[in-house]
């Protein structure tokens, strides 16, 4: 089945699905590995990765071959983290095309202004205007070629201070300019703005979220409020960043990889995370006897 | 002092000096705040942490963009591990050109063929001809600008089955050639390879190590033997794997972020490796008051 | 129709049929524009416009950079000069999945050596080993997605000093190896070294040649030796730069542009070419009113 | 002298100086050996080759990538035309550092809102807010590491339909925010709009302008106005388009490249240009003999 196919049945279906975070072709692989169905590729993970922050440092074509990685590495869908799109309607028309050429499953977009800033980091971000946002869901739905290619239209109203209704508002009109899905964001420890949003929803359409803040809240609740897919946003690069720290302070101390060897990955397990492999069949095929012999 | 002086220096003093591994921006912000003095951006790790295999499948200039983040991320010096150069000696001359001018300290490179594959993947790899690869060397030191900008070269004789009269004839060719330095590889579990070699050498310049096989050696052997800097070459990407396994099997099963929350980085301390912080104060300075209100 | 089909069918028919030459997305689109139903997307031509040496000096993926821009211009087939591939069958492989992304319908790889040479610019170039080369085209059939995918072997015995016979034996064996043409060149300013092998080719499979040196013979001669495609392998490329070069002569000494203006493409042209009215349109569609007043 | 210095003394000194749009390497290479002492690398230029529109559908980074090409293929300084500077002022910190590290001597930002649109494209375009550009400049010119290292503010205003009033008070702020240079842009045909601008400016800091319109206008008036530089914004590129339109209709129609071959630069131009004779003297001093001997 195609990965475009794969996200929508996701994102229709009345399962409840989970999206892990990955940021690189490595993580990626290890998200499919660990036996997930679909894979985030986070502005916020990726930009961290590069070194960069979460502003649109780092430019639209760094982050899609990157992406490109990803999509190489692994054999579920990806759902891109596309922030604002890049720019304006056009811009994400360029982004759309380009996505699809990777096989890329779908990208979500936010109504906020480009350059973003991270949800987490200020207050009162102000957002795109309604109609222009919508204008922006629609060119994109108007250049996707694949009719299984997922848009899914980010609303940072919560985020950016304002009640329900507002969000409600907004989940509306992009629905109806052609949204496969909207994305409800939250940054309160709790799942109280996410419930009086859905109580208000009536089902229009599927429902992402992103637990990031409120993730004491059990699962089995977002399957009662009929949540669509949850996205485990940055945490494998959080995890990444734990373990490299303890690393390399330790054997910055020590001066010796002794106490660190016996737990981490083996250098096996990386060439096998490689498919190296698949490498020394193909050349057993593709290299002649002579030239086998020096490898 | 230049990121180039501060690696010449640490070639050529008398004290042992430690490089870490680093794959992309976030792993070398972690190798210098570590307390690392120089980072060395490992090509298995590279394309390990890309998603493709160490034989060259990204392209050099996919590599270098990666190279190019680590060091705006940065304030120690880089070497680069170059593998052969990517090609012949006028590929060098780009590849030379472009470190330069991105900031990196030196490249090293390796004796053996374009494409390469992983010296730990294969026996009795066929070596690059000593004439050809002395007038790599060469070349790469004439391109350079800045005087002291490092060429380690790279010596797979070991690897490649030989015994230390090869390595020995090829190091002092390629240190004749004007090589800053030579890196002896060797992939048996003992020192012994890398000793036979320092007890021929006689202290003609400096050598390079990479203790990944005998990392049991204690690191006063190293000393002993007046090696003057060692790689730890892949254990920051190693100890990556390990903890993004872990978490994303464990978010897969739980379908929960409660039991990993507590184990792995904050978002603060993400943003605090992003330098996220510079960027609030910058927008006090350029932005005008009626934006800042925004943001 | 697929761009790989038409590319197909191009190559089977037994009309001849005419390739032009194009480096960027502007003189793709003019190929197009022109008439012509495929375009050769030079590698000499390519590096000539980035500035650089046709010896690879760009990297393999700056070189797609190049023709994704080529592809998402045109609407017509491109058939990539893929050079030697890259490197080895793994490169090729790597390199047939990123042009099918691209839309791109077909490549031509040659027998040569790793970092190349032009074949006009030395003697006695050394040529890839048979088998070894056999195998690179057999990796790239196994590995395109699209059946019609093409992949043209090119024959560079009689430029590096060869006769007919080694011609004739690289030919079928590369042709028993899967290419879907064969490439012949020739740099002779007469068609008999052409002419020698389509004797004794005997139709085997489509033929392709490149006749910018023999570029005096008739047409008619290629429709009776059933020659299937003639590439016109460079001329948009140095017709640009003669008249870059006469209107940066006279701009410079006149320091006026009266005497150039009359003479170069309109700013309407420069807009037609980009396309700029279908944005224009799209502005209509997908801006707010408010916005479009703006702009 | 530093390229950096070189345009910064064209921008000081009283003489009227003039540069020439380049477009990729190769037309960077026609301008210099045309004589001219610095190189305009216009965004619409770039845009058009590339294939896409003058509305930022290539990312920075893209952009950033083909001027390192003509950067590398010249030794006379490049003042870039920076669009807005891709974003904020944070991206255009980012854009600086970038262009100085490939030896950039310079970037001119527009006061116009990302994604730009050409400005000979729409009427009545909407001005970026003076003090939200002012902080733009101040953050680049805190951000360069090299002191001469210019930055040019182009005031868009005329453009825009706007007055000498408007006009002025945005020269008289960018130039006060620290901008090296105001680049007054006008779309009329008469010099009448610049006029009235230098009438009141009174020499307060160098001026650029871009006569594509107005370009009967003598070059002894901007002499008489005291204009600091004059740019040549496009022409090579339409020169180009002329010439490969010709080219290929004709060879579309006749099948043949009789009557073209006379009259476009010949392959050994092509070469010289490539500078492919110093790859053969360097082949001679770091190839092996027996590696010479085959190519």
């Amino acid at each position: 089945m195609k990965k475009t196919t794969q996200l929508k049945n996701m994102l229709c279906n009345t399962d409840l699905e989970f999206l892990m975070e990955a940021h690189n072709g490595l993580s990626a692989r290890i998200v499919e590995q660990a036996g997930f169905k679909c894979i985030w590729a986070s502005g916020l993970a990726l930009s961290a990765s590069l070194g960069v922050r979460d502003s649109n440092e780092a430019s639209w074509t760094q982050v899609l071959d990157i992406i490109e990685f990803m999509s190489d590495s692994t054999s579920i869908p990806i759902l891109q983290d596309g922030d604002t799109g890049y720019g304006n309607f056009n811009n994400l028309r360029r982004l759309v095309r380009k996505l699809e050429q990777r096989d890329i499953a779908g990208v979500c977009i936010e109504d906020k202004l480009f350059p973003k800033t991270n949800s987490f980091l200020s207050e009162h971000q102000p957002l795109a205007d309604i109609d222009e946002f919508c204008g922006k869901i629609k060119a994109g739905k108007d250049t996707q070629l694949d009719d299984d290619f997922c848009i899914v239209a980010r609303v940072e109203a919560f985020i950016a201070g304002w009640g329900v209704d507002e969000v409600l508002k907004r989940a509306i009109a992009y629905h109806e300019a052609g949204a496969d899905a909207v994305l409800i964001h939250s940054k309160i420890t709790a799942f109280d703005e996410i419930a009086s949003f859905m109580r208000e929803w009536d089902d229009r359409g599927p429902v992402v979220i992103v637990p990031t803040k409120y993730y004491q809240t059990p699962t089995s609740i977002f399957r009662e409020y009929n949540i669509s897919l949850v996205i485990w946003a940055n945490q494998l690069m959080r995890s990444a960043i734990t373990a490299m720290k303890r690393t390399a302070m330790q054997i910055c101390e020590t001066q010796s990889l002794i106490d660190v060897e016996e737990r981490i990955a083996t250098l096996s397990e990386v060439f096998r995370l490689q498919n190296a492999d698949e490498l020394l069949q193909a050349e057993k095929r593709y290299l002649p006897a002579v030239e086998r012999s020096k490898v």
